[in-house]
């Protein structure tokens, strides 16, 4: 009999589902605590480094609703002095202009001088100054973001992995890059157990999980590529508490990409995540720069864009999608409050208890939608 | 190799189905009563604990229709000396506002006269008076709903547990107040195999399986947190079954969210229900209160809804329900004919051996509309 | 740890595919013959006993296209010496009214004269005679049927086993009946081995499979009862080969239900039928009675009808629907054709060859729906 | 305990994706040229050989970007001088007619001297001059093929496999035929491990996989037959590695049907794929003969058509379908950048290596059209 290759199952949310568990809990007695790199947030949320989602404004905002924002370095805000004539030409532009918009936007130069005003503008408003950069430009970039003061780097493409080779010059090498670099390095996106690991030996603060299922992402369409974020959460989790164990030192994973709702919210950490960080949702703050709109960082390629503009709207305050209080009855505000509630119902005080809590394959069915059909042929 | 976390399938009504038996009985040969905390019941149906469903009235003819209707203590009828111009105007609002309203509602305080009044109106049209608190007030409303001569009282909430821990004062535990209330209570919602076991132990009179199915419930998209009716349903009766060979002593689980056809009160027992408890299908009669619509007990929760109003219409009455005859071809009418005859179907002679009728995942599949469209494609 | 109730994973038509094999043949290579109960066709296809798809006049068509059609003595076709009116006010009649006005039709009694006269009928046109008979009035009028000169009798019902158990009167006993009823006996509907093998034991000339997955048929939404046709049809099959090597009397098994296309009508053979039996197709051609409406046998039931009235159109011949040629290509004509050529590609001679290609789990997916998507949303 | 037949579970590409590497490389390091028969390609690219797809100047175009594009010999290109009207016709034509008029097109006699004249216009052209024909015509044809200097012979049906059995004639034996055609032939289609190595048993070339799942086939309706690609490519695969270390003579596999977008190309290579042929994507170009209409093979079959005409509109060029640039962000141009960028996020160099990338079941979920639904519902 010959063998075949084997293909493993994996889960996103919509298929997924948390078991309550055999003991409750108030609300009020759940610990939502995160510890990056030495940083501490009260509550494990980040805004993803979108120029729709983050400038320096909204870091500011975010550092002070408890969490984190990580401002893209490799985008408008450090390619334009005012980037605001441009994101008003995208929210204006019709679907299929947008991303022949995006690429032509993109071509303009990267400059230093932004760099550090950006990062100086989050730090003058108190606030913890995260900010990006893809692989490729991390060893011209990392010295002057170090320079300017920045607390956190991301260094963050769609798959980055502890080993890459590069022709045109040797690959960025992490270990290599942590020892002048003296700032925490988060480092993403990333699936897999060994990958996730390899990764964490580098002596990175933190690893970004997910490549594939955010809203603005089209990998999966364009290169077949992906793995559904409550596997990839899974995998990359058994890493962390094998490193953990081996070493002693915890690297948090943030899962990273699809998350629109406290239902979302919950199964990551469910399956496992120390915090979770979100692009489309916040998007939707009045606090964005984005005016409705919203695009991956792989959406301006300029040959081969993998993501797409997607429309919003601008629906709701920072303050409402974290904490409410809401008339929503969609799981698309008060992210912290359904965190909490559901992490009582689990019976968890801790995160890390959450991360234990029993999942079940359950796929999504949309009940209101179906007693509404059913109410319609009645009449 | 790592161990990563494991999911479980678990299965709702859609997924499934019956297969029939190797022996077939006539439908009058079959038995349906149901025994509950001392109390007989022709028929194993319940009728949930919400505003638009049970209101006195309707709790007298459930009663006598042969089952069970229960009354929310801690909506509209115990707060509003009349709430007929409240439910007029949730019935008059947009989606949108109607949700605002609830909330706005619900913030009117609960009066005790009104306790006991409701109670009594059952009392004294002849039924048995079965009334809902939640598990918050159960303490101090638990003597006066005894005082007014309650019957049964249930106490429910998203998710309760034998164990739950509180800040503010000491959690309620079933055991304890066993101990000073007399008469029997139902608790619930719980699902899990040693979550039912656990709150069984504590000397409740029943046990209501359900989280997050229901038509008006959002607990999935909020809180991520919900288990399918089917698998909830065979893992509480094995807990059912396990207590009953440890103590002797028979503990009904009544199936509770998300039926809403004779298949799915079907599928109830078929996967171990002693009864069952509807919702939407009594809103949709002309006895129940709610005037076409429905909301879940969470909907008007203050910081973080987890349901919707839901339209249903009224497009029944209670007698048709159940009993029939009916012109309907989609299961929403007859109930209690189409148990009876899919029993007789099965060979059982009772619920008990209902129970162990065999199934098989099989996912439902809209044939009538495929045989529509392909007619239509053909002219 | 406890035992929970486990379900296995049933399969319907649009689940699974056909493993072409390593050998081919030629169609015309390919050699189709049934024999049921002594008599021989040369096709293998049924029509079922509905009264808008076989009358007299059908059944005869039917036996000179090689086939065998069923007449359902408990219709329209004994209860009134025309029901070509009836037939009219169905087709006329919108959605809702149908079913009221089937219930009312089917009241009318059913008189033994016209019983008889319509198996004259189908003999003086040179048919086979085979006609259908609820199980419930099998020993009224099996003798008169037997009298009258019919071929076949089936005895049918949504679910019919050999032991059945009746308060008013002795439940119908196969093997009883077979003593004095010396025409061949064909029973149905079943699903499961037990069940199948308990029926052949009584002696019967073959069984119908199928319980809840006809166009016509509501069981899985009024009772939740229903088994997907192509796993009924395996478990079926293994009971008549287990049947025969107990016994060495081959028992064909008929699939009933659900079959709409070339694709399904070969997915039964490959499954493991002898034969298969369809309604809806049928009901579209000039030659049935039903003016392009169909409903099934269990639609007119006073109190639980469990089924709808179908609208499928007239759209093609018999001829066309068997033998072709056609221009549609969506496996909807030339059913004869279709089973022939997949035959060839799975290197089956016979029938009995044909049951034991391999097949795969293969959810049906629309291609040819997504590619006029991809296509519009360029233009 | 009986026996039943089991079914193995099958994937399609909207249920599968592949998972990003350990290691990565930069896109320009990937080595994707492939060799059939002796012929070295840039690129694994085949066109399928479909009138709207390949005529002679398409096939030269395709030569120059570095693929293969292989004539269909019975189409209209060798009934007919010049098919420009017909081709217009069908473009012209509703959809219900279109497979008429193909049928009575078809009916023209192939002519030995066009046969000869587009092989000479292909090789004029300076292209590789790959023609298709069918096991039927084969013994028949290929001396005039191969007198007219073509130089490699597709041998082509829905279902082709090393034995076949034939009424009217001795069946076409590859071996045999192998022996007085001294060019190179490749075989298809075919699914299975072991009918795909009883063809490279006979010496063939190349195998063609897959059964059922092109755009603009419908076998899966018509006959049921049918493997999804990701599977068959898979079992295809270990065919073809079986017999290398059996023969020591590396056969390549070309999956065909199906593949519409990078997305897809991308996870026929991970199955293990060494080539991809498809026929939409190029029908949809400038150079394409279709005027943006493409059908199957077997669509003009006069009893039994098993495909249809798809509508894919004109909306692209060879150049941009293969190489970009692109501003589309749903996998429909730069085929060869997505299969470049994917294998290195797999650390893949060679298609070799790409072969064993790790895959997962992950059903697609339209995380796009949720976004937007969302959106509007809350405006």
């Amino acid at each position: 009999m010959p063998r075949f290759k084997e293909l493993r199952r994996a889960y996103g949310f919509d298929e997924v589902a948390i078991v309550p568990g055999e003991l409750t809990i108030n609300p009020e007695l759940v610990e939502l605590g995160l510890e990056v790199g030495g940083f501490k947030f009260p509550i494990p949320f980040m805004a993803s480094a979108m120029d729709a989602v983050v400038d320096p404004s909204f870091a500011i905002a975010m550092h002070n609703a408890g969490g984190l924002a990580v401002l893209n370095l490799e985008g408008v805000w450090t390619r334009y002095d005012d980037p605001a004539s441009i994101l008003q030409e995208v929210a204006s532009a019709n679907r299929d202009e947008a991303t022949i918009l995006l690429q032509k936007a993109y071509q303009a130069e990267i400059r230093d001088d932004l760099i550090a005003r950006r990062i100086h503008e989050i730090k003058d408003g108190g606030g913890v100054a995260a900010v990006s950069v893809t692989p490729l430009n991390t060893k011209r970039m990392a010295p002057i973001v170090q320079e300017a003061g920045a607390d956190i780097v991301f260094v963050q493409s769609t798959v980055t992995t502890a080993r890459h080779e590069s022709s045109s010059m040797e690959g960025l090498r992490f270990d290599k890059l942590l020892e002048y670099i003296h700032i925490p390095v988060v480092v993403g996106n990333t699936v897999g157990f060994t990958a996730t690991l390899e990764l964490m030996r580098t002596g990175v603060a933190g690893v970004l999980v997910g490549v594939g299922p955010g809203a603005a992402c089209t990998s999966r369409e364009v290169l077949g590529i992906g793995v559904p974020q409550v596997t990839s959460t899974i995998e990359c989790a058994a890493a962390r508490d094998y490193y953990y164990e081996e070493s002693g030192r915890y690297v948090p994973i943030i899962t990273d990409g699809g998350i629109r709702t406290g239902g979302d919210v919950c199964k990551c950490f469910a399956a496992g995540a120390d915090a979770i960080m979100m692009g489309s949702p916040f998007a939707a703050t009045t606090e964005a720069p984005g005016r409705g709109y919203h695009w991956g960082m792989a959406t301006p390629h300029a040959h081969l864009p993998r993501g797409t503009r997607v429309q919003v709207g601008v629906n709701t305050t920072l303050q409402k999608l974290l904490y409410g209080p809401t008339s929503r009855t969609d799981g698309t505000e008060n992210l912290v409050g359904a965190l909490r509630t559901a992490m009582g119902m689990c019976g968890s005080h801790t995160i890390r208890e959450f991360q234990q809590a029993e999942m079940v394959v359950a796929p999504a069915i949309k009940t209101e939608g179906k007693i509404y059909q059913f109410a319609e042929a009645r009449r």
